[in-house]
């Protein structure tokens, strides 16, 4: 038998499994065919990830004698748009979806994303499972149920909170991943270890590099902590109506840094900016010892991590930038709720930082 | 104090109340106060409803200094669809809309079902709340939490389940209503009647045609009584996983014959074709008397609803509605959950209508 680490989301009636592992595509049809039943199952997948994990994913589909059909789409944040939305949910009407059918995306957050979308408004929701094939989206995007899709005005901004019936990890697609998509999902696990814990936090700065050089046995412990970490966030507060918008330390800039780059800035990348504006900003409102902002700083560095953009920014794309921080999720009575940091291990969330401090912030570290 | 009648629909910390009364637009934004706090309104309203309404609305606001903008939209089936989705999700992130922003629906059932699913994505979801102008609307459509848009394939293939916060259904706007749509209207009233209510069957032979030219007192019983018997089915079973499903008597018929139509024939028409099949397919597979099925079918007649289409449906026509009910969202299995009834006032469930079944019956009765 294989070495399945589960972690579990506790959400009542919502509540499921992810399942952490080596070789996990090519037993998927057994750890999927309880959530099927009978109902056929529609692969969404990304043309970009190697072709053998959709072999092994249909094999093992097949072995089970579950019915299958795939949609492929190109790989990248565009697809979270509307012609894509419409495009995918065409097809799967044209596959014939019926509420017993079962969506499953295979490959990154942005698919991960889009298809979870997708499954929670076609016929009203039908049931899907997320099989992350990139680190980002194993240790972050692919659990918590939150979908969606971008807009001109912004990312995200249009989606639902929607939970997958299981997720399936399996450790072995990140062998494959390009480096840069490795430390880009470095950026999400560091998060964890900065907003609730200290100790995990000192683990990465001693194991860190080995984690985004594919050492198994550190890789499968940042994933099974950074699980375990949402996990107890996501049970808490499933709708971020509290503490679950500290898992969006670094965000509300990343977001607007991302969008605002046409999404060449990747979201790990853009995060990892915005955990340093944070930090820094934390700082210079005297909520935390300048040392640990150092700190934080080298250690994204040292994993090859940005903290801040190539070149200075302009007046102009600073008050795009600006504009778009005012559109965030977050945003309530014209105040951004921000998170921000006591320590390394304790974030927390205020809205005491005005449009000018933002500004002010901006001109002297953006 | 005004005389407003209250049917509360029961769904935990979901639930909410239907008002229903004269004169409710004039004192509306007292009644939303309580929902919007320090959020802003958005008003979604169509293009064909008397100005006065809206006038109304907004005036009832500002006396509450709640803050509000418009969209309006063309009126009319078209709006439920996926150019029409983008437009106002648009529209309402340039608007600002915040996670403590309130929509308001302010129309027929087709701006309902459109800003309820708006609501229900944008920002992964915000308060709304229905005013009805239209029988179908108050009767049916804005109680329920059913949100959708059509696609190609089908009516309503696409959507949510999402419940308003409030249901404001002013009678007076009924006044204005032209007879067709308030004929259309009483079809979704007759069926609360089929399905569990033999009584208000009864009833409703009486003093059906004064409901349509719009008596006060009769309108406002048929009203209450619907609201009361949707209430109780949709507490029971918000997301239709068994006894909901009774509520679509007719319409698997009917959103095919609608969908064909392409909108021609109104909803309330196709549900009372729909109906008139469904009766006289329980008559034919004797779960019926048959006298039952004549009944309900003059009850229909005399109020103005067609029981048939005008002409004879050409083959293609049949194959292209099978296709469509084959596509509906109660299809399990390749087989279609039918509502047929025992007799007034007792409706059921059953799968065991074949396609065969399906196109012997057509080529007798369309």
């Amino acid at each position: 038998m294989r070495n399945i680490n589960k972690v579990k989301v506790g959400l009542g009636t919502r509540s499921y499994g992810i399942l952490i592992g080596s070789g996990l595509l090519n037993i998927c049809g057994k750890l999927i065919k309880p959530i099927t039943k009978e109902g056929n199952v529609i692969i969404l997948t990304e043309s970009k990830i190697p072709k053998i994990y959709l072999r092994r994913v249909r094999n093992a589909l097949s072995r089970e004698k579950i019915i299958h059909s795939k949609i492929i789409l190109p790989s990248g944040e565009k697809i979270k748009s509307f012609p894509y939305l419409q495009k995918i949910l065409d097809e799967m009407l044209r596959l014939k979806v019926t509420r017993d059918s079962v969506v499953i995306s295979l490959g990154g957050g942005s698919i991960g994303d889009l298809a979870a979308f997708a499954a929670s408004i076609i016929l009203r929701g039908i049931k899907y499972i997320q099989i992350p094939t990139t680190l980002l989206a194993q240790v972050d995007s692919s659990v918590g149920g939150k979908t969606g899709i971008n807009s001109k005005y912004g990312k995200n901004l249009i989606g639902s909170f929607f939970q997958p019936q299981l997720v399936i990890a399996d450790t072995d697609t990140l062998k494959t991943l390009p480096k840069r998509q490795m430390v880009s999902g470095y950026a999400e696990v560091v998060k964890y270890g900065l907003i609730n814990d200290r100790n995990f936090f000192l683990w990465l700065e001693k194991n860190g590099k080995g984690v985004v050089n594919n050492n198994k046995d550190k890789l499968l412990h940042a994933i099974k902590k950074s699980c375990q970490s949402k996990s107890k966030i996501v049970s808490k507060d499933e709708k971020e109506s509290g503490i679950r918008a500290l898992l969006n330390l670094g965000h509300t800039f990343g977001h607007a840094l991302e969008n605002y780059s046409k999404y060449k800035l990747s979201h790990g990348e853009a995060v990892s900016i915005g955990m340093s504006i944070a930090v820094d900003l934390s700082t210079s409102k005297n909520f935390c010892d300048p040392r640990e902002a150092e700190r934080i700083k080298k250690h994204l560095l040292m994993i090859g991590l940005p903290i801040k953009t190539q070149s200075k920014l302009t007046k102009n794309a600073k008050n795009a930038l600006l504009s778009r921080m005012f559109r965030d999720k977050k945003v309530r009575k014209n105040k951004i709720n921000f998170v921000l940091i006591k320590k390394i291990g304790n974030a927390f969330l205020t809205d005491t930082i005005s449009k000018s401090d933002l500004k002010k912030f901006m001109s002297v570290y953006l």
